[in-house]
C-alpha cells in the first residue's frame, strides 16, 4: 500500500496537536465505522471491492462472525488501507476522463492578462523542488507548501482564509491538493487556478507529480443518475437547480426535478442494513434500523427547502462571491413523510431545559472521513409544531438518493443546510454542530467584511431564512408578447420560520406602481406552520410603444418582514440570503 | 335631558340594521357594565356626579343592595341618562379652554391658498339649514350631513375612506361632529379642517351650533399627571414619545419616561372593585379580581413594546400618511411581573385545537360606549414559550395609569396595539376582534393602495413585527464634535416575534463602508424569546474636512431579516411597519 505509507509518512506536523489527528491516523475511521450503515463511496471494482469489504467488515463488528462473514486480519488490513486511499486520495479518473477535459475546457476561461495558461504545468521562471523537500513544509513554522500537477505553491497565508474552511485545507499541508479537489471539484475553476498560480514558488518533476493521484477512481462515479432538465451547476459534488418556469407548474415540485445540492459523493445505502445511531453527547443512546423509524406515527408536512445560495448569481453582480452560481431554482416544494423527530426525543425522555442543540451527521464522507453535519435548536426540535420529522418519503414515494436515501431530515423553515441527507447520527447536545458546514460556512456578514476579515465565529448559523420571492415567468431577456395591453408575471415567495407570505407586488415602473399579485398555491396551514412556498401571479398594463422594461418583485410575510431593495447593502462574502428585490429585464413584443 | 333626548332623535336609520344599534340603544352599555370593573370616563362634578352613580349602580347590578347603596329607580335613569351624555356627547370644555386654543393655534397652519381660515364659520356663499333638516340626512339614500360649528357637510361619499372606520363616522350622521372630536382629538388638525370643508355644503344658525356641545365636560380632565419631557405627538387621547437621547440610556426604560400611546380617555380603576372578566365566545367562565390574578405564579418577562406608527414621521415624508407622527421613540423596554395567561387558559382547560384567538378589551371607553380592543392568535397565547402575561407591575412596581393599571396584557414580540391596558375582558373565540383597531387599523397595505382603494379586510392584523432599528445619538441637524477624527454613534435595534438581533450596520458613505457595532445591552434569552431590544454603539472614522455626513443605520435579526433601504417601497396609507434604514444628517464640527 504504497499511497497509504507516503500519505501517512506526510503527515503534516500542525494536525498532531489538533482533532485532524485522529481522523489522519484512522482512528475516527475506525470509530464511526462501528454503528454505521454500509455507506459505500465508491462503484467496487473487481471481486476483493471495498463494497464488500466494508460490508464484511461491518457485520464483523457487529459480531456476525460466521464463517462465511468471517474477516480476516489481512481483509482488516485490507479494508482501511482501502478506506484511506479512497476517502483521503481519490481517484485519478476524474483528470483523465472526457468528461473531465470537457468540464476543464467549460471553466478555462481567460485569465486577467487575456492568455490562456494551464494550472499546474512546467514553470522555468520557477525553482524545482523533490516531494520529499516540499512534504517538509507542512506546518506554519518552516511555511505551508502544496502541489497541484508540477506546481509547487506557498499557501502559509491563504490557510486563514481558505471559504472551505483552515481546517480542509490543511489536510493536503506538504502533499498534492488534488486528491481533494477530486472530491470538491467547485474548485476546477479558473479563478481558484488564478488564486493557485499567485502562490507559486516552485515545480516538481513530472515523474513524481504523476504519483499524487496514481490509482484514484472517480468518487462520484456511483452518484444517481439525473433528469437531463435540471440546470447544472457543478457536476461533482452534483449541484443543479430545477429550471424557474417549471418551479411555479406545480404546488409540490416532482422529486426528479427538485433541485440538488450535494456536498460529496452520494452514499450508497443499503436500506436492509441501514442503522440511525442516537446519542446524547458522546454516548450512543440508541439505534433505529428503518423499520424501527417507520414505527413511529407516520407524519407528512409539506415543506419547502431552499438552498442558504439560492439566487446567489444576482449578489455576485455586485462584486464577486465563493459559491455556486444558482439561479432562482435552488428551491423546491415537496411534500416528506416520516417520523416526527419529537416523538423519538419523548421517547428517549429528553428535557429541552437540559440541552441546546440537536446535532445531524450524514452518511455523506469527506476526504478525512468526516461526515456531512449541522444542527438545530433543540426548541425547534422537539416542539410538535416545529415539524421536524425523519422522512422516508418524497412526494409519497420513497426518498430518491439524491434526497437522502433512506432517511433525511426535514427542518421546515429552515435553510436547506441543516435538511442532513442520509442520515447517519443524531446527537443530542449543549453544543452546536462543530462541522465546517455549521461553523464555517452557511452563515451571513456585513457586506464589509472581507476573506481578510472574516470571523466565523462572530455570526449565528443560518437557520430560518429571511423573506424572499422571485420571479419564474418571464426570464431575463425573454421576448414577451403583450396581450391586451398587458404581460403575465409568475413566480413563487417563501418565508422562514412558518411565516405566511401575505402580499406579493410587482413593479415593471421602479416602484412608481406597484401590483398586488393573485395567489395560486399556499399553505393554508396555522399560524406559524406556513412551512410550503406561496405561487402567485400578476398581469400588469404596459405602456403603448414600450420596447422593454425592468420587472421587480418583492414579498411580505406574516411578520410584514420585506425584502430588501438591492444586493449591495446586502452583499456577503459567502454569497449566502440573497433576497433582494428580483429583477428581470425583458423585452417587449 | 334634553341632550340624550335629542340625541336618540337623531338616531341614524343606517344604524338600525347593523350592530352599532344595539350601542346608540344603550343595551350594549346596560350588559357590559354587569361584571365590569369601575372604570370611569371623567372627574366627578358636583355630588350627584357620574362616578358616584356607576359605583353604586354597579354594586347595585351585583346585589350589593344595602340601604346606603341602593339605586333606585330615579338614580338608574339619571346614571343612564349620564353615561349617554358623557361617553356619546363628550363636554364643550375643551373647546372654551385656554388648552384648546394654544392646541388649535398650533395646529391651524397654513392653508394650500395661504390663507388662515377658521373652520367651520358662517360661509355666505352656502345655503342656510335647520337642525331638523340636517337630521334627516343620516343615511346613504338621502344623503350623510353632519355639522361642525355652523357649517354643513355631506360625508356621504367620504364614509367608506374615514381612516378610523365606516362604522365610527356614521355615528355622527344627521347631528353634530364636535362630541365625538372631542374624544378623538387628533381630529383637530388643519389638513382634515381642510378636508372637511371641501365637503362644505350649508349653515346652520349660531344657535343651534351652540346646543351641540352644550354643557359638555372635557372627557380627558381626569388623566395621570406626566413626566414634562415626554414629547406630546397628541394630548388628547394622550400620545407622547421618550426623547431619542434618553432611550439608549439604560436597557429598561424608566416607567414615567415610557412612551405613551392611548387611544381613549384614561380609565380611573378602583383596584378594590376591579374585575377581570373571562369569556369562551359569548358566555362568561369565570371573573378575577385583582387578588385572585396575583395568587398565580408571578413571571417577570423583560419585553419591549413598539407602536406600529414608530418612525413614521419619516414615512410621511414621501408622502402624507394618516396617523400621528411619531420620531423613533414610540418604543420602550421594560420589566414586566404577572400572571401568565398560558397557566389561566389552562385552568380553564382551554385547547389550543379548540380556538384561534384570544380578544382583550380594555376599560376605556369610545363615545359608543364600545371598549378598546384587540385579538392575539391562541397559539401565541397558550405557549408558555410564548411569554404572554397579565402584568400587574412594570419595572416592579405596579402599573402607572398610563400603562394599564391595574392590568394591561404584554404580549412580547407583538405590536404594541395588541399589549391592551386596563384589561376588562379576555374572550377566548374562534374568531378575531372585530374591533375597529384589528380590522380597520394596524395592517399594512401595498404602496399603491389609497383611501380609494384600500380593503382593510384583505390584509392580516399586524402581530410579530418586522426588525427594525433606530439612531438615538446624534439627531439629525446635530453638531457633532469630531474626536480622533471619529463620531459616535448610538441606538437600538429590534425585532418582533422574539426574534435576535445579530447585527447592526452602520455608514456614512452611503452604503461603500459599513461599520458594525457593538451591543451593549442585549437580551440573553433562549432562541425565539428575545423579547427585548438590544442597544449598540460605533466609532466611524470620519474624512478630514468633512462638513457633514448622514449616517444610515440597519439592522440584521437571527432569521436574517434586514430592513428594507426606503419608505418609497413600504409606504402604506396608515404609516406603519416604518422600518426602512434610518438615516441622519449630521454636521461636523
Amino acid at each position: 500500500m504504497p499511497g497509504i505509507a507516503r500519505w501517512r509518512d506526510n503527515l503534516p506536523a500542525e494536525l498532531c496537536r489538533n482533532r485532524e489527528l485522529e481522523i489522519m491516523l484512522h482512528l475516527r475511521i475506525l470509530c464511526r465505522a462501528k454503528n454505521r450503515s454500509t455507506a459505500v463511496l465508491v462503484k467496487p471494482v473487481g471481486s476483493s471491492s471495498l463494497c464488500v469489504l466494508k460490508n464484511k467488515y461491518l457485520l464483523h463488528k457487529r459480531g456476525y462472525n460466521s464463517s462465511r462473514e468471517n474477516f480476516s486480519k489481512d481483509e482488516h488490513k485490507k479494508y482501511i488501507g482501502c478506506i484511506g486511499v479512497v476517502s483521503i486520495l481519490g481517484f485519478y479518473y476524474y483528470y483523465t476522463s472526457n468528461k473531465r477535459r470537457a468540464f476543464a475546457r467549460e471553466h478555462e476561461i481567460e485569465s486577467h492578462s487575456g492568455q490562456r495558461s494551464s494550472p499546474g504545468e512546467f514553470d522555468s521562471r520557477y525553482k524545482s523542488y523533490t516531494l520529499s523537500e516540499v512534504a517538509k513544509h507542512d506546518n506554519k513554522n518552516v511555511g505551508i507548501w502544496v502541489t497541484y500537477k508540477q506546481g509547487v505553491y506557498d499557501i502559509t497565508d491563504f490557510i486563514e482564509k481558505h471559504p472551505g474552511g483552515a481546517g480542509k485545507i490543511i489536510m493536503a499541508a506538504g502533499g498534492s491538493i488534488e486528491p481533494f479537489w477530486m472530491i470538491f471539484s467547485n474548485h476546477n475553476k479558473r479563478d481558484i487556478y488564478d488564486l493557485l498560480e499567485s502562490m507559486r514558488i516552485g515545480n516538481i518533476s513530472k515523474e513524481e507529480a504523476s504519483t499524487a493521484v496514481e490509482g484514484m477512481e472517480d468518487p462520484y462515479a456511483n452518484d444517481p443518475q439525473r433528469h437531463k432538465i435540471l440546470i447544472i451547476n457543478n457536476p461533482k459534488p452534483f449541484n443543479a437547480e430545477t429550471p424557474a418556469p417549471l418551479l411555479i407548474e406545480s404546488f409540490h415540485t416532482p422529486s426528479d426535478l427538485f433541485y440538488v445540492r450535494n456536498h460529496l459523493p452520494v452514499p450508497d445505502v443499503d436500506p436492509q442494513t441501514y442503522e440511525l445511531e442516537i446519542a446524547i453527547e458522546e454516548d450512543t443512546k440508541k439505534v433505529l434500523r428503518l423499520d424501527d423509524i417507520k414505527k413511529y406515527p407516520k407524519h407528512t408536512v409539506s415543506s419547502t427547502i431552499m438552498c442558504a445560495g439560492n439566487r446567489r448569481s444576482e449578489m455576485a453582480k455586485v462584486k464577486a462571491v465563493k459559491g455556486l452560481s444558482w439561479s432562482v431554482g435552488a428551491v423546491g416544494n415537496a411534500t416528506w413523510s416520516g417520523a416526527k423527530l419529537c416523538d423519538i426525543l419523548n421517547d428517549l425522555n429528553v428535557k429541552e431545559e437540559d440541552y441546546e442543540h440537536i446535532q445531524f451527521e450524514g452518511l455523506d464522507l469527506d476526504p478525512s472521513s468526516t461526515p456531512y453535519g449541522s444542527s438545530i435548536p433543540i426548541s425547534k426540535a422537539i416542539d410538535p409544531k416545529g415539524d421536524v420529522i425523519l422522512a422516508y418519503e418524497m412526494n409519497g414515494k420513497p426518498l430518491p438518493r439524491d434526497h437522502g436515501f433512506p432517511i433525511r431530515v426535514v427542518v421546515p423553515g429552515v435553510v436547506g443546510a441543516r435538511n442532513v441527507k442520509w442520515l447517519g447520527r443524531i446527537i443530542i447536545s449543549k453544543h452546536e454542530s462543530q462541522s465546517q458546514w455549521q461553523q464555517g460556512d452557511y452563515k451571513g456578514f456585513s457586506p464589509s467584511t472581507d476573506w481578510d476579515t472574516v470571523d466565523f465565529s462572530k455570526s449565528p448559523a443560518i437557520q430560518e431564512l429571511p423573506v424572499i420571492s422571485a420571479i419564474c415567468t418571464p426570464q431575463s431577456g425573454d421576448q414577451v408578447v403583450v396581450q391586451n395591453g398587458k404581460i403575465k408575471v409568475a413566480g413563487y415567495a417563501w418565508s422562514g420560520g412558518g411565516q405566511k407570505i401575505v402580499r406579493v407586488d410587482v413593479t415593471i415602473d421602479g416602484g412608481d406602481t406597484w401590483h398586488t399579485a393573485e395567489f395560486f398555491g399556499q399553505d393554508l396551514s396555522k399560524p406559524g406552520r406556513h412551512w410550503s412556498w406561496t405561487l402567485w401571479q400578476v398581469e400588469i398594463p404596459v405602456k403603448e410603444g414600450d420596447k422593454n422594461v425592468e420587472i421587480w418583485a418583492k414579498a411580505v410575510d406574516s411578520m410584514y418582514n420585506v425584502q430588501p431593495e438591492s444586493f449591495k447593502n446586502i452583499w456577503n462574502l459567502r454569497g449566502v440570503l440573497n433576497n433582494a428585490y428580483h429583477r428581470v429585464k425583458i423585452d417587449l413584443k
